[in-house]
């Protein structure tokens, strides 16, 4: 099994100022490599932290090293510096390198107006490369490095992910790194995503899969996660693997046949796009703000099928804008189901859509009552024929976390209603 | 100095399928109490790279180790149960625990129909307690964990940020920890918003600052980033560069008075939900799809001053629900200053409103052209008695950016016009 440790550098990131992407992303080509990355390090700009988490990643038997960031011209861009001690490798001049860096600056320095040599003067250092190391060259200003260092290789990546990702493929096709590489055995995998089923539940099926089908899930990896409301199950395998990576599959999906809605990754957002084309949407929002329309708008081509929302928050909006009878707003509040079917027969009919859905719920913290607690939300989707999908639960959570659910749910309503599917709550 | 190194576990974050937001979160939370963060280490849901990591953070000499992550129910949540064996402890049943567990559950168990028992089952091992370590009440159903382990204090939490930020106040009242915290400094800090400025510029300023106003800018820590488009300048300090913090903030806001807008870190929805008091606000937001609508909404008592949005995604939509003429939209185009004008005076109409915000634009990757490139977007806000402020920049970036840009420049032409401060852009 060859693994990976990734060291990411920037004291920017480990105050979270600035959020990381390089880490995750290196980490999954890695994985898509068959490499197991064991940790993905943070440090930040402090020699000493830096060599002790490269020392560390070395101890643990890392075959690949990857840094990213701290290539930069400034006194605080160390990372060359830190990886040549590592790997006991003087740092010298490449000439060629540094007339690659002048050629860029120039070029820079002309566009901008900047002097030429103090710029050239204060990028030196990035042409500085250890000795017996590959130079890869730069996409911005900073070229990247690969680093032979005992045992094990170190890539030298810079921090801007435009730069970073590009610089990738090349680190790739040099010789020490194909060498590890030829190693590794690629890692293949399925996604199964879920709706309205706990964790609790999935890990009571993975132990009958085991116990009562006889599977053996040890030859796998599987990961769970709760991930915006949806379960989330990952399982990766080696060719080897194949047939009990399917068989866990298929397991969980038959035991959860009404809560499964994916199993190859794709999102409720992608299904509820497919699912829309040729119809003609209307939204009738309440407290949800807007949620669902932003979500299902984000979607490049949703023009096509969007007609618009009704963010009727106040009861005159639902009365005026949606059609809703003031007097039933009255009788019932403007939380309940009978408000929500109208609001959506509403957006039906102003938006002459075929499809609707409508949320009204209260997001807290005040309006609660025993009744109706904080969190109680009304749906109804329905097509323009009448055929529709009620339902009021009560969604736990912060305010915010109630407001994300209920698009969510939105969702999966307009999933199940143009699917023919059971409803999975 | 006080050092802390951050755990984060679960095979989801390492291979990129979940982005953190523990690590920066404590992180933050850490420096401000004056602890330094040298190592935010990342591990998958494996128990010798997890003690690996432990053991490394001890080695390295942290006074505080955090971990978040891997307290589920599930076969690989196994923090627990490593740092009980990094710190030399039995995992002892907590009954007490136990009991807090089951009546969360049993609650849960009965509004989702679940077995109770399975339920329980699965949940027993979350009741599991190092002997000697305290436990910190659930706040979903995972308990938190204190745990001396010789010179060192780790504090075990849950991995859903809704669940770890209320425990970690939790943890911090513990005696283990106070002790801790009581050897550190504090750190305090400024943090400066600005919209509609460069980073570059503010470079010159900080330049400006020290050789004009002679100000030792080594005395105090300053980061500057750009977040979602807007700068956050944070100044740190200890109690003795107090003077110095302060001379650096007079000089950045003095400098960039049009463009500073916080000086507390007040963000501009909270400065806009207070500017909104009293008012009646009605939207209408078009390619934008409720995007501004639900970042308004988001805030609690948002009741109390928002009517509601029109989105009208569609010409039809545009012209029927915000009396938009159809003529107009056919000569100038649905993306102009002119329908911006005629929708936000729609908005104000419909919603019976004396404020109102309007957004249209070509969020891409389609619909762009010579004269209207992606990225053109038509902002009208006005009051009812005809004040307007009318933009129509041209916004960078992916669909993505393009749209949560438009929203936050709705409000910002929101603060300016109900501030009756210069607008920035």
């Amino acid at each position: 099994m060859i693994r990976a440790g990734i060291v990411v550098t920037g004291t920017e990131v480990i105050t979270g100022r600035i959020s990381d992407s390089n880490g995750p992303w290196v980490s999954e080509r890695l994985a898509e490599l068959g490499v197991e990355v064991a940790h993905i390090i943070v440090v930040a700009d402090r020699p000493d932290d830096l060599e002790a988490a490269l020392r560390f990643l070395a101890d643990e038997g890392m075959d690949l090293i990857v840094t990213t960031g701290g290539l930069g011209p400034t006194a605080d861009d160390l990372t060359a510096e830190v990886v040549a001690r590592f790997a006991g490798r003087e740092l010298v001049l490449d000439e060629e390198m540094l007339a690659k860096i002048a050629e860029i600056l120039s070029n820079f320095a002309r566009r901008l107006k900047l002097d030429e040599a103090a710029l050239l003067d204060s990028n030196r250092k990035q042409a500085m490369v250890p000795e017996g190391a590959t130079a890869l060259d730069p996409v911005g200003t900073a070229p990247g490095l690969v680093v032979p260092a005992g045992e094990r290789i170190v890539i030298v990546l810079p921090g801007p992910p435009r730069e970073l990702q590009p610089m990738w493929r090349v680190a790739l096709s040099t010789e020490p790194v194909q060498e590890v590489l030829a190693r590794a055995t690629p890692l293949h995998g399925y996604t199964l995503r879920m709706f309205g089923v706990p964790e609790s539940e999935i890990a009571k099926s993975l132990r009958e899969i085991e116990a009562d089908d006889g599977v053996d899930l040890g030859a796998v990896e599987i990961t769970t996660c709760l991930r915006r409301g949806e379960i989330e199950i990952d399982i990766r395998f080696r060719d080897e693997a194949a047939a009990v990576a399917e068989r866990v599959r298929d397991g969980l999906a038959g035991r959860h046949r009404k809560e499964t809605f994916s199993l190859d990754g794709e999102t409720v957002d992608d299904q509820v796009a497919a699912l829309l084309r040729g119809h003609r949407l209307g939204l009738a929002e309440s407290y949800s703000g807007g949620l669902l329309a932003a979500r299902i708008t984000n979607l490049p081509g949703s023009s096509a099928y969007m007609a618009g929302s009704i963010v009727a928050y106040s009861n005159e909006a639902k009365a005026e804008l949606l059609g809703v009878d003031a007097a039933l707003i009255e009788s019932k509040g403007a939380v309940s189901p009978e408000v929500a079917e109208a609001m959506a027969i509403g957006a039906i009919d102003r938006f002459g859509a075929d499809v609707a859905v409508s949320i009204t719920g209260i997001a807290g913290p005040d309006g609660g009552s025993e009744e109706k607690p904080v969190g109680y939300v009304c749906f109804n989707a329905r097509l323009a024929d009448g055929t529709a999908i009620a339902r009021d639960p009560v969604i736990p959570g912060s305010r915010f976390d109630i407001r994300e659910r209920s698009a969510l749910v939105g969702m999966h309503l307009l999933r199940t209603l143009l699917s023919g599917s059971d409803a999975p709550m």
